[in-house]
C-alpha cells in the first residue's frame, strides 16, 4: 500500500469532486435525450456506449492530465494510461449504460483512486437526482436532493432478515445464476435492476447484500471504497479481493458474508 | 362519462397538487429513516405497510374532505369514502413499498381523480428526487430537478427495438409469467424493479411497454391518466379496460400494443 499524504488525500478528494462535476455536465445533456443513440460494443449482446460516456470520460482524462499528470488512469470507454506515482484513477463514466438508455436514475458516475493494493478512494455520483456517495482516506459521505450525511451500512446478521440486489435476474453464466438463487431464497426480499446505485445503498444502509457476475475492474473500485469506508464488505466469490472484478458480493457484516459465501461455493 | 366544467378541471389539478405536496411532506421523514418497520399486511408473503403510508393517505384524505367533500375516495390503506359527485379520488400514498424499504427511488406516490368510465386525471410523483408526472384534462407534463416540460411516447413500432419493464421477474402466477417471458423473448431489453416509475418513463418517452399483474385499481389509475395523456394506451391482457386492475400491458404505440397482447394471449 503507498503512503499517501494527508495533504496529497486532500487534493485526491477535490480533484474527485472535480471529475464528477466535470461528468455531470457532459453526461446530462444526454440524459433521456430524444435523440440518444446507442452503439452495439459487442457484435453479439447489449452493451450501449452512448455518445455521453464518450464525452464524460473525455473530460476527465483532461483534467487528470491537467491536474495529476503522474498518476496512471484506466477508464472503460479509453481504456490505460500508464503513470509514475503508482496512483491510477479508475474511471467508468457510466455505469449501468442499460439503466441510462431507459431513463432510469439508477446509473452513476464512478470514479476511484487505486493503489496496487486496491481502492483507497472512491465515489459514486448519481447526477440526474444530485446524489453522491463518497468512501475513503477517513470520509464516508453523502449528499443529495434532501440533503446529506454519514453513511453506514446497518447491522442486519441473519440472511433472512437480509434485503439483497442485483442488477438481472439471470446475474451471469448458468453456473452464476443457480449460485445467486441459492442465496436469493435465503434473504428476506431480492430486488433487481438498480445497476451501481445499489452499493450506494448498501453503503447507507438500506440494503445488505449486493451480487454481481462478469464485473470488470472499473465497476467495483469505487463502490469497494465507499462501502469498505461504511463499515461493509465487499470481495470475490471466494472471499479473494474484488478489485480485480469478476463475481462480486459486497455485504453489510461479517456474519452475513460469511453466510451468503458458503451459498454461492455451493 | 361524467361532465366537469373547464373550471372544475383547474380545481381538480390544483387540489392533485396540493395532495401530492402534503404526501411529500408526511412520506420523506420515513424515507431511508434507520427506524423504519415494516408490517406485514399479509399473513404470508411480502407486504410491507409503513407508517409513511398511512401518514401520507390521512393528510391526502383530510385535505380531500375539506376541499372536495362531494368527491368519493378509494384509498390503498383506509378502503372506499362515499361521495355525491360522481367523482371518486383513488389514492397510493406509496406505490412500491419494497423498493421505498429498500432505499430505491422508484416508488411513487399516485392520485388519480376518476369516474365510472375510468381516470381521468391522474399524478405520479417521487418525492425523494423531487418529479412529478401529470396528465389529462389536456395536460401532460412533468417537472423535475433538471427541469420540465411535455410528456410524450416515443414511436416504436417493432417489439424488437422495444424496452420492456416490470417490476418482479416472476410477474404474478407461473402462467403470467410464461406471458410475460413470450413478451420479453421478442424485445430489445427487459429491465426490472422500477415500481410505478416505470409507467412514467413510459409516459416521458423513455421506455416501451410495461406489464404487470396483480395490480389494483389504486395501482394503476394515476399511470393510465398520465400515459394516455402522453399519447401511450393501457389495457388488460385482453385489450379490455385497465382501470379495474389485474393484468396490465401499458405501450407506447397501438402496433407495439397489439403485438405484445397477441403474444400475452398465448
Amino acid at each position: 500500500m503507498i503512503n499517501i499524504s494527508t495533504e496529497d488525500q486532500q487534493n485526491i478528494i477535490e480533484t474527485a469532486h472535480t471529475l464528477a462535476d466535470a461528468a455531470r455536465r457532459a453526461v446530462l445533456p444526454y440524459f433521456r435525450s430524444p435523440g440518444l443513440r446507442s452503439d452495439n460494443k459487442l457484435s453479439q449482446g447489449f452493451d450501449p456506449v452512448t455518445a455521453a460516456d464518450r464525452a464524460a470520460e473525455t473530460e476527465m482524462r483532461e483534467i487528470l492530465k491537467r491536474d495529476r499528470p503522474e498518476d496512471a488512469v484506466l477508464g472503460e470507454e479509453f481504456g490505460a494510461r500508464a503513470g509514475s506515482s503508482g496512483l491510477t484513477w479508475v474511471l467508468d463514466p457510466i455505469d449501468g449504460t442499460r439503466g441510462f438508455i431507459s431513463g432510469t436514475p439508477t446509473w452513476g458516475v464512478l470514479i476511484a483512486l487505486s493503489d496496487v493494493s486496491g481502492p483507497r478512494y472512491g465515489l459514486i455520483d448519481q447526477p440526474y437526482i444530485g446524489e453522491r456517495f463518497e468512501g475513503g482516506f477517513g470520509r464516508a459521505l453523502y449528499t443529495g436532493p434532501q440533503g446529506g450525511g454519514a453513511l453506514a451500512v446497518r447491522d442486519t446478521v441473519q440472511l433472512d432478515e437480509a434485503v439483497l440486489f442485483t442488477t438481472f435476474p439471470e446475474v451471469g453464466t448458468a453456473e452464476e445464476g443457480a449460485a445467486f438463487r441459492r442465496v436469493s431464497e435465503q434473504v428476506k426480499l431480492t430486488r433487481y435492476g438498480m445497476d451501481c446505485y445499489a452499493y450506494a445503498l448498501l453503503a447507507a444502509g438500506q440494503v445488505d447484500l449486493v451480487i454481481e457476475a462478469g464485473l470488470n475492474p472499473y465497476d467495483i473500485h469505487a463502490p469497494i471504497a465507499v462501502i469498505e469506508a461504511a463499515g461493509g464488505i465487499v470481495t470475490d466469490w471466494q472471499g479473494g479481493a474484488a478489485h480485480p472484478g469478476g463475481r462480486i458480493i459486497a455485504a453489510a457484516t461479517p456474519a452475513l458474508h460469511a453466510q451468503a459465501l458458503a451459498l454461492l461455493g455451493g
